[in-house]
């Protein structure tokens, strides 16, 4: 029942350091809208989730897009009159624009020149550009790199393929008591930065891996996508059950040492959007709720009019707004062990939240129930009362079948959990009763035919640092299709 | 019509005298939730307004609660070796824990101990504390006192009965027009503690008082009550009635000398929460809104989600917030004349507002009537307009049938008394006509069975500070049942 | 389409030396709410556009009122026993109180001291003072004129007329395709004074000479009215019409140098308040957005229940605000060119809003559509957008066929025209198509019936300062009846 407080029995620091080197592993992969690097990526997150990875052939049409070529690389160097590499790809995957045409011409520098990117105000930064609509080839090197290039014939080489082949994603889809689901998305498609989004990479796989065996009243569905034509790719592919979700997050920046930012969704006051602000608001480190803009990642997509669904974006840091953004900066020191783990807490007390936000009913709904003879009141009149009593007036007070929980949360200004609680206690007390509710089609609770992927369990009972849930139910696992 | 104006004839210096005096004279009594202080407290009450006493037995359930045996007390002390009392029920009525079961023992010091309760920051201070629902029994005395308390055993004496009998409770209704009525709750359960409620207790007498022989629009119904159990019986009781109280206040605290706090009712925006915040706006002392909350005082039970009434509380110093509450220096030296006189006069107010709250149709709704020819208007063209006609601009231009007066007052920053008094005026001019509205149901008149009770005109021409009514229509006053 | 754009291609440094110039020209005439001197200020307008004169007979009924007395002057004075003028209508019209009935006396100083208005707070100005509906006369003068007045006899004379006659009005109506109306009035009541309201005149001509000849969404009514009494006496003459006002502006005190200020309508959040307020927003100059209420100039009239029409107020200092209100230093220096020229660029910028606030539909709703191949995107990736990207997105997210230009520009934070060109753009390339919306009934685009005044666009070629729209249509210009 209350995922905050299961969460809460783990160890924080363990689950930051565990965040941490799963960045480590994923950060030297080169990664891009298609092709190996993505294949590999989601490789290694489904041998810690049941991840089902899909394939979508270049050419296939999807909305107004189509699904581009695929692009793999195997190196990429400028190199000098003596044959030395004064720009390595194999150094650093950023070097080279991605999705680059390939390219081996010897050339002098003057002709070289507009196909390098530098950042003159970072000067030892390299800067991250892609050209994926546009075919082109370039190099990203610091500033300092450049001013020592010398005069001269360069020998250019990019050995990269951009062919016929497919898009790839990943989906883990973990089953609940109701067919509703609740979105994850992250985007999956940057090379060697780690706050955006190997943050939001790492921080959704354990996630997935605690909610992963649990009862739960909500489908989550996690989505590991290369950025905008993933996303699109995805809706297109279900368009017509993309209205199961009901509740979303897209997940990117979540490592730095900034404080949170929420930016709302297109409808600026769904049920995410409140369980978000409430959440935050008790986080303990500094929070802005940002108002919904069409510019951004993924909830864009998830926005856009025809969906509309309520998808919002947790960050620390927003994108833009740091200098590391899109430049080699944005390495494994930027992102920080305790930091993820806050934002995987976040996301925690957000899904507790949801999972738990129910409308109750009064069953004394004429004056109070006599608390005292339950033992649910003090016993000394004239002195006053604590939180926790105060929780039970809110709950009676405000359930009269309308309000849900975080409705009184909100209107009391005490935590959800602490409502939460109560709600449960006076549940158990007979005072209260859940009032029923069309969560748009329960699943059988026991589906008959199920494919339990291997790695679930194993994974989390060798490596996480989550405490096991009680009662492992692993029939309200299932991967889609 | 215009309580407030009646209101202001009088005096408030000797009102506020008069009220004080009532305060005084029921300070010594030991008042409890049941027995015999609140009956003779009900008694001086009712010599001065027609008030009905009800008494319901001991173990009559309510909801979920059931009548508590009924507590009298008559002596209790704590005597030394010698004999001589060092903590006397007979000095001060807060010494003994309210409802404590009766004891007598001689016991030493350490034994005593667990039944004493202080106040160690206020050490000449006796606190107050109750044990109703729990049979128990204790002394409340002064920290110092208890310092003084020498070990060695002492004689333990409290002479109360704990038995079956009733609960008692006084209702005073004074009908109106409509059966649509008014509350105005207090408590009376308290014993010698000034703010916390005889101040309640003696502005809502004196409201009843003044109230009394008027032809009024709406019906009023002031309840003195034993806090808690009090508003639960009298709710159990007019279930089926209860939906008639359009508007209502909770009265307490409402003599010391701090702003004003209003509580407003669960609904939020009630008639009733707008027109006292509109009144404390204009009321020349400090004043804040507060929102609901379900922890409190009888609004509590009003405001149960079963009932949800539009009851809000109206209090100077907010319970728990000052140090003297539920101390015997609640006395009273804390609550002053003209502050309990402030807190009547808001009452009237308050009323005033209600009672004259309508909807008017403006008659020359397309572009403005002729005010000038009507000597309604400033002669001379090229200077401002005064107050006095900008409130009548005001009416006719939101007269559409759709704003209350207050809806008015609110929107053009003008007292209500203005408004209204605009509006009489339009009416006079012809200019206006009032909208008929459903009240749910007049009252006849003249109703054929009448029983007035012989005290309050025969009060109210002796004792009261009010100017009398022009024409005392005691066809409007009728007791209850 | 875009009428600011227009606009901004016209000189404003030349458009207020033009509007000053016509402020100058109509200055001496000694208006009245009747008389000579509004019909020759109506004669002068209709020398620029395209103006149609009413005249409405002494005793008509206009709702609640009647049309005053004509009211004609030709000479007023006071004189000393030498015969010497020491007040004189000549030197300045504000000296006779206006709507004076006849006089020609001698009287000693102290019986005419009554008739005597000054200002001894300002003594060296002459105050404005009316006394329409009160027969009545009266000398306006400086404080310091009156100060030397010696005791003694004095000449009076008012030679003027107060007689049955007309009322005369000015409406200049330009059809746009569709019959819902815009509406802008103006006062033209008063004599010597230019911020109240030649300032209003002056933009109010200079607009329907910008409109005039364009082709217009709505269509425009401009009426050039005496205050009050004009407004109730177009109203009650075009009752059934008037609903056709969709929109309106009410202009007065538009020179001065103050930031601007914008009363409601009473509405409150009518298209026209959020437009103004909008514009307002970026017009670089201060500008304050104030509450509707009943007190003012005609909005009253437009305002006024029955009606209740989205008519606001724009100006710029609040009439009685400013200590030269209704005095004679508000003098032509007291208007400024460069003011009067932003007030009109305001104007125009609210009919750019109003003229293209639609409602559009994005044609591909489900994610984004690829904006990057139709060359409206930014090609590299990995670089923040502009504000033209931005707007484009913004349209796109929220053209849902619910949201209008404006609410996108308003949620946004990006100007109207920003949004609007966005919107514009996106149509051209298939990606947003208009929705069809009820404008209350489309005028047939080339009517059968047509009469032309030919003023306006001879005035139109020789004197204006705008732009010619590129196709003048002189078809969609119709004069009223």
């Amino acid at each position: 029942m209350g995922l905050l407080k299961e969460f809460d029995q783990g160890q924080l620091t363990q689950t930051g350091q565990e965040l941490h080197r799963l960045a480590a592993d994923l950060y030297p992969i080169c990664r891009s809208l298609t092709g190996d690097g993505i294949r590999r990526t989601l490789t290694l997150i489904k041998s810690r989730i049941p991840l089902q990875m899909f394939e979508v052939s270049t050419g296939t049409a999807l909305f107004d897009w189509t699904v581009p070529k695929e692009w793999n690389i195997r190196d990429a160097y400028i190199a000098g009159a003596d044959g030395k590499r004064v720009v390595d790809f194999q150094q650093c995957n950023l070097h080279v624009m991605n999705y680059s045409v390939p390219v081996h011409a010897a050339m002098p520098l003057g002709e070289l020149r507009p196909h390098l990117f530098t950042i003159p105000e970072h000067p030892d930064w390299i800067p991250y550009r892609t050209s994926y609509y546009k075919e082109d080839w370039g190099f990203c090197l610091s500033h300092n790199q450049m001013l020592a290039l010398e005069d001269g014939d360069y020998e250019v080489c990019i050995d990269s393929t951009l062919e016929d082949g497919h898009l790839i994603y990943g989906e883990c889809y973990l089953g609940g008591r109701s067919l509703d689901e609740v979105l994850i998305s992250c985007h999956a498609c940057h090379p060697s930065l780690a706050n955006d989004n190997l943050s939001g990479l790492t921080v959704a796989t354990y996630l997935a891996q605690f909610l992963c065996g649990r009862d739960l009243r909500y489908s989550y569905r996690f989505l590991f996508i290369p950025g905008t034509i993933g996303a699109i790719t995805w809706l297109a592919r279900n368009r017509e059950t993309a209205g199961r979700i009901r509740h979303g997050l897209v997940l990117t920046c979540v490592g730095d040492e900034g404080g949170f930012h929420y930016k709302k969704s297109r409808r600026g006051n769904a049920e995410i959007d409140r369980a978000v602000a409430h959440v935050l608001s008790y986080s303990g480190e500094s929070a802005e709720i940002l108002e919904f803009s069409p510019y951004g990642y993924d909830e864009r997509q998830y926005c856009s009019p025809g969906f509309n669904l309520a998808v919002g974006c947790l960050m620390r840091s927003v994108w833009g707004t740091f200098p590391e953004y899109h430049t080699s900066a944005d390495n494994l020191d930027f992102i920080r062990p305790l930091q993820l783990a806050g934002s995987l807490r976040v996301c925690a007390a957000v899904l507790d939240v949801l999972e738990n936000n129910r409308r109750y009913r009064n069953l004394n709904p004429y004056c109070e129930p006599q608390l005292g003879r339950r033992n649910l009141y003090r016993s000394t009149g004239g002195e006053t009362i604590g939180a926790e009593i105060n929780a039970r007036l809110w709950v009676l007070n405000l359930s009269d079948g309308e309000h849900c929980l975080l409705d009184i949360a909100e209107r009391s200004g005490l935590p959800f959990s602490a409502i939460s609680e109560a709600a449960e206690l006076l549940c158990e007390s007979g005072l209260l009763a859940l009032v029923a509710e069309d969560d748009g089609g329960e699943q059988p609770r026991r589906p008959i035919a199920m494919k339990v992927p291997r790695t679930c369990h194993a994974e989390r009972s060798e490596a996480s640092a989550f405490p096991s849930p009680s009662k492992a139910d692993s029939s309200s696992l299932r991967s889609s299709e």
